[in-house]
């Protein structure tokens, strides 16, 4: 039995963790700490853990962390990289939600998160946690950056076309929505209920931190150069992320064939049949990523959609995959669970 | 492994016996009908059941569903009285989720459900599903007739005022509130998303068919005559049932004491800290019914807040809950799942 | 045409006043202003307003609103009585949307509100600006105490009960049901969209501020003590508040003629054929109260239904009814509007 | 005092027809037909309505809308085109918010919406209703087909672009969000509440009938030919269409400067500040379509963003818009209007 930490339990990402190890057959979480909640017991807050939840939240220490086999960071960015350093050398294992290890160039990282990254030594050992891309490496790593929300969506949609070079890799397009859950739970009045249902905007057109991370992606595994336009919105509901994603074909094959034959191994990606247009319910609670494809004849463009619950396969769905993979459980451990319909 | 059979399996409660048994370690799913649906595959309709469940919907037939060991009905009402008296006689077990044998008296039950009874000699056979009142007559039962949602919520609520005689039972009042899921998955404009978000509204004041069942079952308990006045109301949400509870309390006792004692052996009815107030998403998808007490000092009426979700607690998960206590399994079997938050 | 001020342009009464007053005949909107905001222009923070409003907002300034025939707080409690008193002094007559006039002993005001009153002696010569009880005084009012959103609903709901002696009053429930732009627009966790969309809760059972105010209006009415039990709950919605109203009738009369005939007169009531189930969508955007009465034969309670807008009926459309009596306009003007639906 | 007609008056545009007329001031609502409805008060079955409208449905003649100076048709595609033709002779002149009169080829037609046009010989005749287009003929027309709800959002976003050529037309993407309020108020599992909120999907991406609607419109002022890839989405909402249009621009210009030199003269088209993320509540019950423009240096893409409230600029308020063209009233005239927020 793995004895996990979570650093971090009270935000969506954090709370999605408890909600997921309480079930999970492998893993015995043994401490959560929270600097606003220290000395709370966890299902007082969150009165829906009752029973499954005995803890009290902690403040954070390295010392006791460093008893966990693993430690989830479920953080603002810029938190994770000031404890990890001290983890890793005691042997404990990290798993970094947030975005404080998902770049490789520091320089990138800054601009984009306006600030200086405390361990740039340690962004070339952090291994990119997206399990259909890097499984080999995850499995031996000691430090793994879970994919943002955004990216895992649209980079699973995207990845059958580059790996195959059969589409106009400079004219990608990302048009992707996403629930508000994926803003966090910090009191703000930008995220009231009155503000943001019965409304629908984009937001970030001008550059959002998730282009560097989809980029650094494609472009791993692209010879083309890849410049994806990616144009976020904010949709009235709480859960979940629906990429709907354009490119043009430069090559004339079966897409259907494509993305089966790419997925057919995985667990977690679902090809629907063609022609499917899958709603983000069909994901809600699961750790799934269900692909749809769309070639029109004739058309210039083809269209992918892609959807993800931003809280399973978007953050703590996935970072349990990945520490499933860490530490040689099964892949499916603790992940088994049926989309929540309705 | 328990068969299993589903008759009407398209509807919300339907729907939700099937997520729920896709993960019950004690059933196999093996037969699920519906005659809108004869042909098609499960998945297919419901996508986010893929990987989950392969079977096709067939027509409902007695000789196929008497193979199972026990059948659940989320028909219509009105539907199950016309199949249970066969798969009875051949020894299949049923538990009807829908109103047909939820009252004694047939008189009673053509006024409210405006048909005859076709079958009332079962009536007295029949067994009210409400495991925190009747567990020992459930384990022996051939025939389980599931609690109605508000009914479930109400009564439990009122549970131990009434057996302890602590209340005025003349002056129950019950004002409910219920989420969207509750009306079903019909086809009809009031249901609409336009119709119902947005707005709240209070429906059936002049009598609801749950009023001869919450009657039943608290007169059942009481040595006084009770009567509650209940009105229903639609809250625009998918889940969710809210009783606020009215009554005058008649004896000097210590409120919080008597429903923690009451409860105190039951998995499923958690008792909240004094003055706490349950909000619904704390039992989304969970087969739980929490339950808070406030009793202001020199007031007239006490306050009993009762939150279930509907479909499960309310429907589908007490279902189970009533299959594994027929079958002699653990009774959290396929049940032990973390509320939903957010 | 009068000369209009609003302090605090930027809550949701406040913003709904900007809606409601760019349209009134009679009425010109001279000063916003906002500690927070001050220097931006209103359509920037609010482009709703682009093309009906290029105010800016400024420093609250008596001096300035002082130029104003009325000014409106639609601030948080304790603000207006920091400025009231001088503003009066200048011959300046004030609505107060806010609850600092409400409550005329000002030891209660204390007691629930948490702050001593600062000017006790205006109390007396505030009025309780319930047009439909209080129409002559408003018409003189130098400062008029909007009433609260609740108490609006319930008031109307109670009125023609309590004048007309027919029930039990110390035996009454409101049980009242609000949309979460009632609790303002503030930055806060509890009222993100994914803390209470998709939730219902009852919350302040122990005690709730509208208590005193509501008290304090029945009793002022009636010959008997008036008791009212009162429980708010947040509905996962906008704008709305359904009062759901119990009472035990101590005569034999016939109710719907006894409301028709109480608010014949009104244009702002609208009592609705028998048994009506009024949604709160039927009041969405318009400054009216509908009622719908039920009285089950037999039955113990005579249950009333009472919707507002809590933005509209239940704060700024009457602050502004109260304006068009004070001002010696037409009680509609600027009011005519045709609720939104869907 | 225009006399206007409304046939279909109990579906969603029709009713918001109702709203918008019932406070016109040059316009009196004499006749509202419903066959279903025919017999029933119109406030009866839209309580909101009572006090504006105390007229009842009537079953749709001829003989009687004749007598009107206009008539709106609110009704599903093709049940204008059996009646228009015998108004048109009486004089009578037209607006229809359905189908059958905006495309120009009666192949076209019957290719997408399944059926026979009746009267293809009025499709020359009839004047595409987007007074930013076609002001002049609409002033003269006898009849108006009043534009689709996407087609609105995403000409008025693609037509400076067009007209001015500096894009690739061959290579436009319409990626369109809308409230559900779109689908209509039908009878249907799949726009319950239950089924769309909470959710969001793709629909049509393999066709859908205001392709052609956009085609033809943006081909009418194009040099070369446009194609334009659409994607249409539901949002758990009620009102709203956003619309994010991408483009690859062609020649070096000032694109802010270009949008707002062509829309300064329209009443209802905003272009908002540069860098500006227009949400969909900031046109809820307005008759405008806010747009902003997105051009990142050195980006392959520009981004447009345009919304509307699809039951306004997008159908009823329009149409109202085309009604006083056509009658020499103010094109203002019913339709200021402040965005409903929140």
């Amino acid at each position: 039995m793995l004895s996990v930490g979570v650093v971090g339990g009270t935000g969506y990402t954090g709370l999605e963790l408890l909600r997921l190890l309480a079930v999970h057959p492998g893993a015995s979480l043994d401490v959560i700490t929270s600097r606003g909640n220290a000395g709370t017991r966890v299902d007082k807050l969150f009165p829906g853990l009752r029973g499954f939840n005995d803890l009290i939240f902690t403040e954070p220490k390295a010392e006791v962390l460093s008893d966990c086999d693993v430690v989830f960071f479920s953080t603002p960015n810029g938190v994770a990289m000031s404890m990890v350093p001290e983890l890793l050398k005691s042997g404990t294992r990290v798993i970094d939600l947030a975005a404080d290890f998902r770049l490789k160039d520091p320089a990138v990282w800054k601009q984009w998160y306006g600030m200086e990254h405390t361990c740039p030594e340690l962004l070339g050992e952090a291994v990119y946690g997206l399990p259909e891309v890097n499984r080999a490496a995850i499995k031996n790593a000691q430090l793994v950056a879970c994919p943002g929300c955004y990216p895992t969506a649209i980079q699973l949609g995207f990845l059958p076309l580059i790996e195959q070079q059969i589409v106009d890799s400079s004219r990608l397009i990302a048009d992707a929505k996403s629930g508000v859950s994926g803003a966090g739970r910090q009191a703000s009045v930008a995220n009231l209920l009155c503000e943001v249902s019965e409304s629908f905007k984009a937001y970030g057109v001008n550059g959002h931190r998730h282009i560097p991370e989809i980029d650094q992606g494609l472009n791993a595994i692209s010879s083309d150069r890849v410049n994806v336009t990616f144009t976020p919105h904010l949709t009235p509901m709480i859960r979940g992320i629906h990429a709907t994603l354009y490119a043009e074909l430069t090559a004339d094959v079966d897409l259907q064939a494509v993305y089966e034959s790419r997925y057919a191994e995985e667990a977690f990606v679902d090809v629907l049949p063609e022609g499917s247009h899958p709603d983000t319910r069909s994901v809600k609670g699961a750790n799934v990523c269900r692909i749809a494809v769309h070639q029109a004849k004739g058309a210039r463009h083809i269209v992918i959609l892609s959807v993800i619950d931003n809280l399973v396969k978007g953050a703590a769905g996935q970072a349990i995959q990945n520490m499933n993979l860490m530490f040689d459980q099964p892949e499916q451990d603790g992940l088994v669970s049926v989309p929540f319909i309705p």
